[in-house]
């Protein structure tokens, strides 16, 4: 009987020492780097060993774990929000064309035609308001082209990733130009990372008691924008720690890259790169979004690494 | 063998099941409520239970965890900064005044005066040389009527009470109208909080690579106070949850306390009640810091509990 029990262990212990952690991930140089990484920063007996505690992973939202074609998902929100407003409150020409669905007319209304829509969806409502306005659209709204459910269009690699590091003792943080409050109804279910571990834009908020109810306003004002210089500024603000894993996928990633693998520690940068047009989007050097130029110039030689989508991703979406 | 070994599980959690968890509090109204609050919370058989991963415990720093008489640790370490520096540097009244240790002539100069010496001292360097110029303070500095490491001025009770509420689950935060930066150089080794727990007031950084070295400069520009009303929106930022258990000291903490005891779970509101002229100090309505008027008059009936320092507390410091 013990034998048998000892057997049963050593199989155990055999089956997940060989068991890849990153499954959807084909085999190739930028999943060997991780797993070598890993193994390196969480081996005591290594030069290259990370204390738990300063095992900190970052990685962008739009475009590295999810989607962001044919435009950020955080935009079609406040769009379908703007479809089911009364005609009376649509003012200007930007927020017609969102009511009306014309996404070239809403582009030409250029950037303050899209902070309007935003503010119309986003702004004047308290925090927990908005936050129940955003679950109630992931439950209902589907992708204009895929037709499927926005948070099912997570990367299924990058779930294995983000589970793996946390499996190795690793913190995940999520650090988007997204919206903090957008993602935080959406980042437990799909990610696993808890709100608190979610750091994004904001807007200002404002405190205020009503009929001795305290409540958080949200207003038009922008707090912080999370997005390119910001980054860095953000993670110290939230985590109080220089990360020692980082991914991103665009330009406005780069900051966070180079902030990550400037420091002391051993240190690994990741851009995720879409190269895949059959079963997501290809882009990078041009586009209205996810422009990525100088992570392709400059990351090479500083030795981040590439997931090149069609070539290093078995799977995209966890559907598949 | 086996029989005495379960003979010394038994005794083990007997021991725990009677051990205090809160030894320097004396036995009270107070004491008896937290211990309530806590053993409600944490029983999956009660009507209270609350999830651990919405026990979300906040505390004030100055005056909370630790003593803030006759001024903030954080102004000390500021005029200790300044009487450092070049006279050739002492290019205003307020920073003359510091740098002689005049407290009442630096005082004179207004809330812009202070703001000065804070300035020359936080300001125009890295986030990283600031932490290094606080930490060489700590190690050095002692209180000016104790004699006392300000980072031993902590009060004994409460490390027990985030001691108690770890042990049961519960995150524990510090939302301070401090310094973020400054804070994050103590909160572990005087709290056990981690970095990521600490929320708090802050400077504008920018982010600047100078010679490829990528560094967060702080400027002088106030990003955030994280003050009264400020407190909830600090906390809805960063924590991303209404917390259930809130403690300060003063009316900067009172919206704390209100957001964190508004909710639909079942919440704890704890003024600690600044009443020992003998072992620390004895203020609350009056003073130029820590005043209490609004918690006091209202908080009785808001079912907020006051720790009373002469009354409630053993011990103030652990060194006594």
């Amino acid at each position: 009987m013990r034998m048998l029990a000892t057997a049963a262990c050593l199989s155990l212990l055999a089956a997940a020492a060989f068991a890849d952690p990153l499954p959807s991930w084909n085999a190739g140089e930028t999943k060997s780097a991780i797993i070598g990484f890993v193994e390196a920063v969480t081996d005591p007996a290594s030069d290259e060993y990370v204390t738990p505690a300063d095992r900190i992973a970052v990685f962008d939202n739009d475009g590295t774990l999810w989607s962001e074609q044919p435009a950020y998902f955080q935009l079609f929100f406040a769009i379908d929000h703007v479809k089911k407003m009364d005609e009376s409150q649509l003012t200007s020409d930007a927020l017609k064309a969102a009511a009306a669905g014309d996404m070239k007319a809403l582009m030409a209304t250029g950037e303050q035609g899209l902070l309007e829509v935003l503010a119309a969806s986003h702004t004047g409502m308290s925090v927990a308001a908005f936050k129940d306005s955003v679950a109630s659209w992931l439950d209902m709204a589907v992708h204009p082209t895929t037709g499927m459910r926005y948070d099912a269009m997570v990367y299924q690699p990058m779930l294995e990733l983000l589970s793996f590091l946390r499996d190795e003792g690793f913190a995940t943080y999520i650090v988007s130009g997204g919206g903090i409050d957008f993602i935080r109804v959406f980042s437990g279910g799909a990610y696993n990372i808890p709100v608190s571990q979610v750091v994004g834009s904001s807007l200002v908020s404002d405190y205020v008691v009503e009929n001795g109810t305290p409540m958080l306003m949200k207003t038009p004002d922008l707090f912080f924008l999370d997005d390119k210089a910001g980054k860095p500024v953000a993670i110290n603000h939230h985590i109080g720690k220089r990360p020692i894993f980082a991914a991103g996928n665009s330009d406005g990633d780069f900051q966070m890259l180079e902030w990550t693998t400037s420091g002391e520690a051993p240190s690994f940068g990741l851009y995720v790169h879409h190269t895949d047009d059959d079963r997501e989007w290809a882009y990078d050097r041009e586009g209205h979004i996810g422009v990525l130029n100088r992570g392709l110039d400059d990351g090479p030689e500083r030795g981040w690494y590439f997931a090149d989508m069609a070539k290093d991703w078995a799977v995209i979406w966890p559907a598949e």
